[in-house]
């Protein structure tokens, strides 16, 4: 990875310069609209449906609320975490002293089971540069053949962080290689906020369009509208998040962060309210993406900078049931962990009694990110049978 | 429904005129491209693959396809069935006798179980007429509640289609109201050719960007693509195949029907090869949507004007192959009739060997209509499990 004092400004006019990298090497992913998500987050949720939540016995929220629906599901490799492994292969090609100490042919290597291994092994792949990926022996057949099939060389370690991290270390040491970590570093920040930039845009777009979607929910006396008013995206590292935030930085936009609560998963949300970043997480929730604690660079833009302008968290019950609502009314395939913004937006009554205070009798157009679609058949039909 | 013998001409610019008047009511949905189905679809099936097919013994075909999927499952009620019934209910509207006859009051009715059914009732809602939708008694609970949901009074029936269509006259002499059948009408074929019309204008679009999708998979000495070479849609009743095969009357696009072969639901297949209309179908495919036989209107247009250049069926088993790599590789939900012309462009050697001669090695680009996505969470587990 680029030296991270070498890198861009963590700024908006720095994802717009990523955004321009990358823009030949992802897909520009489609912006849904849905009128029953939106008439459910519209309505209040029933007083019973509360019970036995922390909201017990309070009034529940009136919200209205247009849901924007950015799809990195379906993204390339099925997640957003193409673009910042795509950024961080670019901007290593423009680093002179990597290149000339024969970077391309020494390769990268980074430590991942997940959507960042297939990422990182797919932008290397076509750059003609190789990766070495350090996967957990531990690791599903499907995920380490689809790495593989990236054209990646797989090299596995123990599951723990210490013994992955070993493993990666031998790879610097026996090949060269340089470390493209999964998001605590400028780079990726700036490559994964990019989605962020296309969401506003689309929905601007759409907005401006003769028939303009959820023109039949909106009282009469609406003010026009132009763009969005809020983004809600998960929280895992952080890496996307903050680089939403910063896509949103100087417009107005509003950033906000959505984590499951299991196990304590809900770090950034227990850190941004106490003040302190919490850099250890073991959650078994079943938004697998999301069990990280937040990176150093994301915190400083998240928490120190205030560019996220709150945190909110959701339990597995209500992921589970967002993600139902996902295959059956949005028709497109989410892994968990891509559904927590959305069970916030229709679930969590904090968030819920905000956007009633803050968007008034108008409401909000709501951005909400989809991070990614990678899970098996098998695993979902087990989620759906339980 | 509108007598037909007031319907616009069955041309291409009529489905023009059907988009305008639809358009503030459909989503322009998405249209998806994929590496690995491209790729997949410009490889040479093994030889081996091959035993036990009617190709056995043969050359495999080296065709080169782009594909282009046109996302009608991410369509308002899942389906592209909602274009046809918006559309019908807009000519309704704007025939006087209609109108001056109460008809607005009296409402509409048909008799389906299906994606129609659900299309019909939504359209009715938003324009205020009353719906009536005759289903049979045996009908899946989710199908009866959805269009309950949509506030159609839904009117129980025995299953044969003769216990339906008397179910339905009755309805028609107690209210008045008017039938508007799912496929064979001049009105729900120009409504459902719209989705022709969006799909060749999306991937012109796409091709004049800076970087256009594909570019990587092309030979170097390629000609400049400026839009689709071909169109693969399933057929059932043919109303949306011969709407699609209108969209691209006098265009140079190419237009090739789908169907599965399983207990001779290939009618239309047959009928085409045969020179003469099937008009009955008893078949179990997991194709469900695809059971009807060829109406005569589509007939018409498919066979008669011979605005459809090739009929080509799949198999049971490869109908499957393409669902589940549409869930892993495109991360989005479709039902199984969805993807017959997927499966046609991955498996059927005939199509591949005709796509092979005529693309060359420049290949083609091949818009493939993905028709819906109405498919329960647990039939999904069942067919991936089995």
């Amino acid at each position: 990875m680029a030296d991270p004092s070498t890198s861009p400004p963590l700024t908006r006019s720095s994802v717009q310069e990523a955004h321009k990298l990358i823009l030949p090497h992802i897909h520009k992913t489609p912006v849904l609209t849905n009128t029953t998500l939106s008439k459910l987050a519209s309505t209040p949720r029933p007083a019973a449906e509360l019970e036995g939540t922390p909201w017990a016995g309070r009034t529940p929220a009136k919200p209205v609320i247009r849901i924007w629906l950015k799809c990195e599901n379906l993204q390339r490799i099925g997640a957003f975490k193409i673009r910042g492994a795509f950024h961080a292969i670019e901007r290593l090609k423009r680093d002179k002293k990597w290149v000339e100490s024969g970077g391309k042919e020494k390769g990268v290597v980074t430590h991942s089971s997940g959507n960042h291994a297939q990422a990182l092994a797919l932008a290397a792949r076509e750059n003609n540069i190789p990766a070495y990926i350090v996967m957990p022996d531990i690791s599903a057949a499907p995920k380490i053949a689809a790495t593989k099939g990236y054209g990646a060389t797989v090299i596995f370690s123990g599951s723990t962080s210490v013994e992955r991290e070993a493993a990666a270390d031998k790879v610097i040491q026996d090949t060269g290689a340089r470390l493209v970590p999964p998001y605590d570093h400028p780079d990726i920040i700036l490559g994964q906020g990019t989605l962020g930039l296309e969401l506003q845009d689309q929905v601007t777009e759409a907005l401006a369009s003769p028939s303009p979607p959820y023109s039949s929910l909106l009282p009469p006396t609406q003010s026009p509208r132009i763009g969005l008013n809020a983004i809600i995206a998960p929280c895992g590292g952080g890496g996307m998040l903050s680089g939403v935030a910063l896509s949103c930085e100087n417009t107005g936009i509003r950033v906000f962060g959505a984590e499951p609560n299991y196990e304590g998963a809900d770090d950034a949300t227990r850190g941004y309210y106490s003040g302190t970043r919490i850099t250890m997480v073991k959650s078994l929730t079943i938004a697998d993406g999301l069990r990280t604690p937040v990176g150093a660079y994301p915190w400083s833009i998240i928490y120190e900078r205030r560019l996220v302008s709150g945190m909110y968290s959701v339990s597995e019950k209500e992921i589970l049931a967002a993600l139902r609502l996902v295959y059956e009314r949005v028709k497109v395939v989410v892994e968990p962990s891509a559904v927590v913004g959305l069970a916030v937006a229709l679930f969590n009554e904090d968030f819920r009694a905000m956007v009633e205070k803050e968007g008034g009798e108008e409401g909000w157009d709501l951005g909400v990110v989809f991070s990614g679609g990678n899970v098996s058949l098998e695993a979902l039909g087990k989620l759906f049978s339980t």
